[in-house]
C-alpha cells in the first residue's frame, strides 16, 4: 500500500459519512476486521457482523446505519449509507496502481499483417494475432494471448495473459478478461452414427457486449449456428461454463463454477450463485436469482428465487428442508394416538 | 453465412424429408425458432416444443413426424426422420468454413530437433514441442500449445491453441482438443508424513484412443502408475475433470463440469450429464446414465440410470423426491384419525 | 517402466513388510489388482477390497494387516503397516524419471532485464517474466508461463507449462504448480451503480506458503485488499476455485472442483472432498472434513464432519437421508391404526 495518513475527518469527507467519536483519529492503511490494528481502518457492513465490531482493533471503522449507536470511545466510527462503496473509496487512496502495459507491439508477438490494430494498443510478449483480427483503440492484449482469425475486439479492453479467443468471435468495448479464459471453443454436440458418435458442426460464433468482465478459466462456447450472446455489463466469475447458443441478459451476474447448458436464455439482471446449473432450452426471466449449487431444470418466471436440485420456489424448498423435524412431530403424534387407541380398546374390553 | 438460396424442394432432396406446403418457398439462411424470419429455415425436433412451431416466423421448418399435421399454409414444413441430422445437413450448406491452418512449422515455434514431425503437419506460432515427441501426419498443433517430452500424437488431430500435453502421454488419431485442455498433469495423491503431507509420485501416463474430442479447459491427470485411459470415440465437454487411473469406455459422453475420481471405471456408452460426480474405485457398467449434478458413490450395473446425491435408482429418487407431498397426505390422514378417535372416546364416555 | 527384477525377499526388505508365502517369487513390474499378471506386484490396502485379492493374478501382493491370513499358495503376500507407502517405495524402483529441465534461459523466453533470477533456474521456451519479478534458486519456469510484475517465487519450485502468476503475488519455496493454473486474477466484486454494475477494485495479492501443490486449471484470486493466503503444505487438486481474501490453513487438502467463496477461513488440516463448496465469510475449524458435493453455508467447529447441502452434521444428514424408509414405516403404522380404529368403531356400534 501507499504511504499515507488520513484522519477520520478526511475520511468522512471523501465518503460522505458521519463521524461518531474522535474526528482526529489517524489511520495509515486499511485491513479486514480480524486483522486490523489501531492504525488501520476497517468496515462492518451489516448488523449480523456486530460481534466483529465489538472485537476488532481497528482505529476507525466504517459502519452501516444499523450500527450507528455502537460504542465509539476506543475507536472512531464513520456511519455510511453504502459501506461497501465507502470502503472502496478509502481503499483506492491507499492502493498501489496495477502495472502499466506498454503501448505498441512487443517484438516477440506474432501479428498477422492482415490484422488491424487500433491506436494506442498494447500487444504483449508472445501474443499471437491471426489474419483478419481487428483490435480496438487502447486495448491491451496480454502476453501469450491467442486472437483468432477475423476476431473483433472493441476499444479499451484489457485481456490478461494467456486468454484464447477463437475465430470470428466478437467482443465489445471495455471488456476485462482474466487469464485462461476460452471464448469460442466448439459447442458440444454429437449424434449417434453407424460407427459411433458423430460431431455436429458448430458454425456460429460468440458475441460479447460492452463492459463485460470474465473470470479466470471461464469457457464460452461458439454457437451451433448464429450466436452465443453475452449482454452488456454482464459480470462472470472464474470457471464458469456457458454452452452454445446461450443468451445472457444485460447486467447479469454469474458466480464461480456455475454452468449454463445449450440454448438457455437468461433475462436481464439474473444472478446465478456459485456452482448453480441451468438446464438447456429453458428461460430464466429478468431478475431471477438462483441459490448456490442449485440445479434449475425448468423455466423460472421473472423475479423469482430458485433453490435446490431440482430447483423449486423458496417456499417449496423450505417445505422439503424442514421435512425431518416435521416428520419427527408427526411420528410423536402417531405414537400418542396408538397409546390412546390401546387405552380405549382396553376400556371397551372391560 | 454464405450467400445462397434454397427452395423447400431442394432441402427436401438433400435431407430426405417430406414437404408439407409450398415446395417453391425460398430461404437464404438458417436460424433458431425464436429468431428466424420469413427468409430463414429453422427446426422443431420434438412434440414438446410444438408451441415454438406455432409462433416461429421461419419460412421453412424442419419438423419431426409427430408434428407432420401442423398447419403449413403460412410456412412450409419438411417432415424428417432425424430432425437434428437434417438441420446439420442444411446448416453445412450455409456455414462458412473454419480457418485453414498453414502446413509447416511457424518460425516462432520452438521444435526440438529430436522431435519427429509427420507429413503435412501444421505447427503454429509459439508452439513448443519437446525432444522425443512424435506428431502424426496431417496433425495441427495450435499456437501456444506445449507438447511435452516423448508425447505421441496420432494423425489428423486438431489441437486448438494453448493446449498442454505433458511428457510421455499418448493421443490417438483424429483427436479434437480445445484450448486450455491439460493432458497429463499429476494425479492427486499425498500421504501423511512426519512434517505434513508427502507427495505420492505419479509415474504413469494418459492414453487417449482414436476420434476423441476434449472440451476447453478440461483436465485429464496422468496415472499414479500405468495409464489413465480414454477409449475410442469418447466425447468430453468443457471443464471436465478426470483423475488418475480412471478408465472411460468407448463412445462415452461426459458433459460439462462433471468429474471422475481416481481409479473409477466407466463402461462403453456411459453418459454423465453436466456437473455429475463419480467416486473413486467404483464401476459404472455399459450404457449407465447419470443425471446432472448427481454424485455417484457406489457402482452402478449396466444400463441403469443413477440420480441424486448420493445417487440412487430413478425409482428410489422419485420416492425421495415426492416425499413432501406424500408427507402432507399422511399428516392429513393422521389428523382425520385423531378426530375419529376423539369422537369415539366421547361416545364411549357417554 | 525400468527393466528390473525384484524378489519378494528384496521387496520385504525395502518396505519393511512381512512375507507370507514364497520369498523367492520374482516380479518385473507393478500394476493395479485388475490388470496385474503373475510377473507383477500389486496391492490391496483395505479389507473391503478382499475380493480383489481373491481374483487378482498378481505374483506378489502388498496387503494390510487385516488380510494377513489370506491364502498365499499361488501368490506371495507381503504384509505392510502402510500399504500405500510401501507400494510407493516399490513403484519408485520401477518408475522412469520425469524429464529434466535445462538450466538457463531459453533464447525464446522473454525475461525483463529488471527481473532477478536465482542460481540454477530453468526458464523454458516462450516463458515471459516481467520487470521486478524475483525467481528463487533452482526454480523451473515451464514453457509459456507468464510471471507478472514484481511477483516473488521461492526456491526449488516447479511451475509446469502455461501457468499464469499475476503481478505482485508471492509464492514460497518448493511449490509444484500444474499447467493452466491462474494465481492472482481479480477477485469478483461489483456494486450496483447508476448505469449498471461497477467494479470494486481488487488491490490485494495472493500469498502462497512453502511446499504447496496446485492442480491443473485451478484459480486463486487476488484479495480485494491484503492477501488471499494459502498456508504451508496445502495440497490443491485440479479445477479448484479460491476466491478473494480466503485463508487456507497449513496441510489442508482441497480436492478437485471444490470452491471457496470470498473471505472464508479454513483452519489447519481441513479436507474438502471433490466438488464441495464453502460460502463466503464463514470459518471451518481445524481438521474439519467436508463430504463431496456438499455446500457449507455456516461455520463448522473444529474436528467436525459436514455433509449435504446445506451441510449438516453427519447425524442430521443421516436422519434426512433415511427419511424415505422411516416414512414408509410410519405410513404402515398409520394404516394399521386406521384398521384398528375401524374395528373398534364397528364393535362399539354393535
Amino acid at each position: 500500500m501507499k504511504k499515507l495518513e488520513l484522519t477520520a475527518r478526511e475520511i468522512a469527507e471523501i465518503t460522505g459519512g458521519e463521524i461518531k467519536g474522535d474526528p482526529e483519529r489517524i489511520i495509515t492503511s486499511v485491513a479486514g476486521v480480524h486483522d486490523a490494528t489501531a492504525e488501520q481502518l476497517s468496515f462492518v457492513g451489516h448488523k449480523r457482523y456486530e460481534k466483529q465490531l465489538e472485537t476488532t482493533k481497528a482505529g476507525i471503522v466504517l459502519v452501516c446505519g444499523d450500527l450507528a449507536n455502537a460504542p465509539c470511545d476506543t475507536r472512531t466510527l464513520i456511519v455510511c449509507g453504502n459501506v461497501d462503496l465507502a470502503f472502496s473509496i478509502v481503499l483506492e487512496r491507499f492502493a498501489e496502481e496495477p502495472p502499466k502495459w506498454n503501448v505498441g507491439v512487443h517484438p516477440s508477438a506474432v501479428v498477422s499483417p492482415e490484422a488491424k490494430l487500433g491506436a494506442g494498443v498494447s500487444i504483449n510478449a508472445n501474443a499471437v494475432i491471426e489474419a483478419g483480427a481487428v483490435i480496438g483503440d487502447g486495448t491491451v492484449i496480454g502476453a501469450g494471448c491467442y486472437i483468432g482469425h477475423d476476431v473483433k475486439i472493441g476499444a479499451k479492453c484489457l485481456l490478461y495473459p494467456n486468454v484464447t479467443v477463437m475465430y470470428r468471435c466478437v467482443i465489445g468495448n471495455l471488456a476485462v478478461i482474466h487469464p485462461g479464459v476460452v471464448v469460442g471453443g466448439d459447442g458440444f454436440g454429437f449424434i449417434p452414427g453407424e460407427r459411433g458418435l458423430v460431431k455436429v458442426p458448430q458454425t456460429g460464433i460468440v458475441v460479447i457486449g460492452d463492459d463485460v468482465e470474465i473470470g479466470a478459466n471461464t469457457t464460452i462456447d461458439r454457437a451451433r449456428f448464429g450466436c452465443t450472446r453475452i449482454g452488456d455489463n454482464v459480470k462472470i466469475d472464474n470457471q464458469v461454463m456457458i454452452a452454445h447458443n446461450v443468451e445472457i441478459g444485460a447486467s447479469s451476474i454469474l458466480v464461480a463454477q456455475c454452468g449454463i447448458a445449450g440454448s438457455a436464455r437468461l433475462g436481464r439482471g439474473v444472478i446465478l450463485a456459485a456452482k448453480a446449473g441451468v438446464n438447456g432450452h429453458i428461460t430464466l426471466g429478468d431478475g431471477v436469482k438462483v441459490a448456490g449449487t442449485s440445479g434449475v431444470v425448468k423455466s423460472v418466471p421473472a423475479g423469482q428465487i430458485a433453490m435446490g436440485t431440482p430447483a423449486e420456489t423458496q417456499r417449496e424448498y423450505m417445505q422439503r428442508y424442514t421435512l425431518p423435524s416435521r416428520f419427527d412431530k408427526l411420528a410423536a403424534k402417531v405414537k400418542a394416538l396408538t397409546a390412546e387407541l390401546e387405552a380405549l380398546k382396553a376400556a371397551s374390553e372391560k
